[in-house]
């Protein structure tokens, strides 16, 4: 039996603690947070699980196994650490820290410690990535040409990070879980409109060889939208994950260019066939997680979604806050 | 009567030529291409129009007041120079010129001649722009913070030009018309996969002051996209010119962000209102140009899709190339 | 304060429980359900409402003021009857009653008790359905041509009740709420596929006047739909209530014939304006339903969803089955 | 060389001699219409073929071998007699002709005269139309449940027919084509705002077995809709004819039902597989069936498409126009 204690019950808390909750092997023991009124949900929702204004309650008391740190970014670091040097496992709320330097050290000390990190890379464990993943582990794809993300909406702004930190991490751990190049070159702009934080802002990576992804982010558009687009040698994908029923569709469509004798003689071709919505799978995606990190815990196992990974996504961060700042300047991974 | 003759009888030439043929006060004199399936074509739509394979029979004929130019854009500059040179008004395909160097003599020489110059940018003489100038200028969307395109299909790929220069006039000659700000610095990223041209681009615009452009040009889509966002501080516009009717929506949203006492107490709030779709006029935008460009004429007007308006996307175009070539520099402009 | 009894706990029970449980000036007392897993769920979700699997138990308890009864409609008349009887208010899932002849009775006995019945016509309180009455009201519509709904979709098949029962009193009871003529006529077709319950109807309703309704209803429908059209003199509405945030589109869109002289001479125009997404109250439609049954007990107020508005539903459902069964047989209201 | 002869030069008649115009082995030697307007626009697209305002040309030169009848219904009986009657084969715009007795007529006629009759079902020449037929042939679908079409926008008012004899001819030939099964019983309802003729309609139609066909037709609509829903045993297809890619869309869903001991122990199990958008021929219907048209003349080969075809449809129409003067009474075909 793995006893959670859940750092921060504010807008994911509350899904997090649900998930924990119901999971075999697996006992929420208490909550924290700071405003009582969380707490005062925190209790009705679960009537039979202890709550605390004290995080010191959660990362010392020798009745937890595991800490889910769901707070802030710029707290991840303190309080992972603490828990990691009581000896407990930690499951980070996306991104996993504010700086590359505290993802080091905190990947450092859970090898020290022996214990599970897990970052909350959440939608790697949604059917739609799992098939994508598939679909590009079986070869339906060919080679990659490019990776093309639209994450737009209206709000929700946050106080203490920019719309890149809000929103890129969900695309940066789809794409370092789906493109098996590394990533090379970034390129980040945007505007802030309002607070001096920036509310818009567009994401180049280049990544070694000949992948481009390109990210787009906006708390400042009228509609929601989270559109994805892959394209490869063999098959191209839309990833609308506002669809209710046919997330993923997979179009038979491509290009084929031969290069003829002059300059002119270039011969192009276009292959337009069928299009194919594969089933996905429709459990919820932070229930898997959970039961995973539980299991990676149980077995001694390192999940793919550890610190490690948890790193690369806040080393893409980090350049391209840099490169943000400098109106595009490109900054070498 | 204004007597036209049309150089360029491929792709977007027979559409001219229609436009122009039906036209009160316009001739459609003479149609000039390189290939005798485009001449057979032509002649088969327009038993009465004369045809030939020599382009200078159209420069040179005193029987031609204006040339419509609808080739290449590595050959507009010759041909709509000599076109001056022999006292007659010229109507150039999008993009005008391949550098800003030549866009500045033909602007010189057309002014020396006193010949009207007009550059194809179509979508300005569509219902949707039409309204969205009209919604701007009756300052219904407030200050703009941001412009956003996406334009994306499977091809057509050009033999001669990358992405950028065949897709990204439209949205810059757009937001030369809509914006009121001047551009500053471009940054363009990009990739290419088959023949040594780029065929996915991301183009970034700082214009002076706040206002944010992005550009998503891409050939290698299995969908084709054609949305616009644009974000006022008063209203919010989407913008799908693949939608039959409702092409411009008009949202009432917004963000009011104040400064509380401490650096958390920045109170947020949205407004979510009406949404709106103003019936825009559906004449064909090819036509409302074609009328416009003989009134210009008999009416000795500046256009305002003049050569100068057609320089300064050049403008944009030659740095966003620059920007493309070095991976993202920032370009002044 | 006043104490409701649930009797059913199965898909729809635990959603009234929720709402009822959250309202001020009531107490969710007693939750009843035949299945002990049901009873199990109940008491997880709600740990402070006591559970029973009799009936009787929340019929006669004294500590009970009102019933809610979210059975199979066959159920409804004894349990609603009994509730009544024993002085209480009554809540009765959609449809009212399986015959006309029992829903007067109940009518009947609510008199004489001076009790009050709500007949759960949950769209009612959707902010969609308010928006589209306050258009009617205001006039906005003009006089009203047609009313037309599809509701389609993959099951779920019912075991007691036919798909005309099952989805078509969505329709019927928001029809009996927009449309001021009252039904004359009603013709049904449809056909039964699997086990001797239709499963695809159609229903026709003729107005006294000239207003037409039409439902489409169909559990074999590999899409979900529900799409309502309503067609004005004045303005045309478009209801597709899965959409996300523009649920209510109002077209300014209309037909205007004018007769000539002779029988070919007659002049149709077409107007085609502006469309317009007016923003509805997103509130959850039976929080307000609940809502307004507590204060219609307390206030002694008839609701408008009383006894006698779910009997006009009844009456419409008793004759289009009949019709169903004889193919199509006009039946008169 | 087979000489085509047009009578009807309106809507549809200029799309008529476009694709006859271009056919290999045909000549488009005479366009008729009363209308100088109509002439005037025929001798502007088609400079090499001659005009006439009198039918009685077409009908009597020895020049012509086939007649092309695009006029309104009421007249096609009159003009496809002398036709047929003067030994020319006819190709008739749907539907066939007003009554079933004018159709009989008109087929004994081709028969004696040895002509051939094709009835314009354009549909039937359609990519997705033939995708649809391919599936049910090839026993993809499995047993059909239904076909449900919706096939609604605003106007074209007809000053002859109502919305029935207008729109429904489509659905009703397409029926024909895809359905093995007869049509049994026809159930029409509808209702007349403006000028005497139905603007809305409702049509059931039973066959023997179980397959149960509706169409929605409308001229009242604020959005154009042609949306077919076919339920298979093994299969389900939505086909949107207004999507410009993806109009058949075949999903693996479904419904298996099992009963069990007792009347409620029914089992209902639900199939939601893969969607899959097969590609469909792109090319223009009408082009493939001016194609056939000529061919069928050439090598004596029966249309399917033929007057019996068109008679079925003939049939069907004026048994639903009966059922609707009486208000959805069930005729017997």
């Amino acid at each position: 039996m793995i006893r959670v204690g859940i750092i921060g019950y504010g807008y994911w808390g509350p899904r997090i603690a649900r998930n924990f909750h119901g999971l075999n092997g697996c006992e929420l023991s208490l909550i924290c947070d700071k405003s009582a009124e969380s707490l005062r949900r925190a209790k009705q929702a679960f009537p039979d699980v202890a709550v605390t204004s004290d995080a010191k309650e959660v990362l010392n008391s020798p009745q937890i196994d595991a800490v889910a740190v769901i707070t802030p970014v710029w707290t991840h670091f303190e309080l992972a650490k603490a828990a990691l040097q009581n000896g407990k496992h930690v499951f980070v709320e996306k991104p996993f820290t504010s700086t590359v330097a505290q993802a080091e050290e905190l990947i450092e000390l859970g090898i020290q410690k022996k214990r599970t990190i897990m970052v909350d890379h959440t939608f790697l464990f949604t059917g739609a990535v799992k098939k994508i993943r598939e679909l590009i582990d079986a070869g339906t794809l060919g080679n990659l040409y490019y990776y093309d993300s639209t994450r737009v909406n209206l709000g929700l702004f946050q106080h203490d990070v920019n719309v890149l930190w809000d929103l890129a991490p969900h695309d940066l751990s789809i794409m370092d879980h789906l493109i098996q190049a590394k990533p090379d070159v970034v390129i980040a702009t945007g505007q802030k409109h309002f607070n001096g934080l920036e509310d818009v802002a567009y994401l180049t990576i280049y990544f070694h060889g000949s992948v481009i992804a390109h990210i787009n982010v906006n708390w400042l558009s009228p509609v929601k939208v989270r559109t994805t687009l892959l394209g490869g040698q063999k098959k191209m994908v839309v990833w609308n994950d506002l669809e209710a029923d046919e997330k993923v569709k997979v179009y038979d469509k491509g290009v084929h260019i031969t290069n003829g004798q002059g300059v002119y003689d270039l011969l192009v071709s276009y292959r337009s066939g069928d299009m194919w919505a594969p089933r996905i799978d429709q459990t919820e995606a932070l229930g898997n997680e959970a039961r995973y990190f539980i299991d990676c815990i149980k077995n001694h196992e390192t999940p793919f979604n550890d610190g490690v990974a948890g790193l690369r996504v806040v080393r893409v961060l980090e350049a391209a806050e840099q490169s943000l700042k400098e109106r595009g300047k490109a900054i070498k991974i």
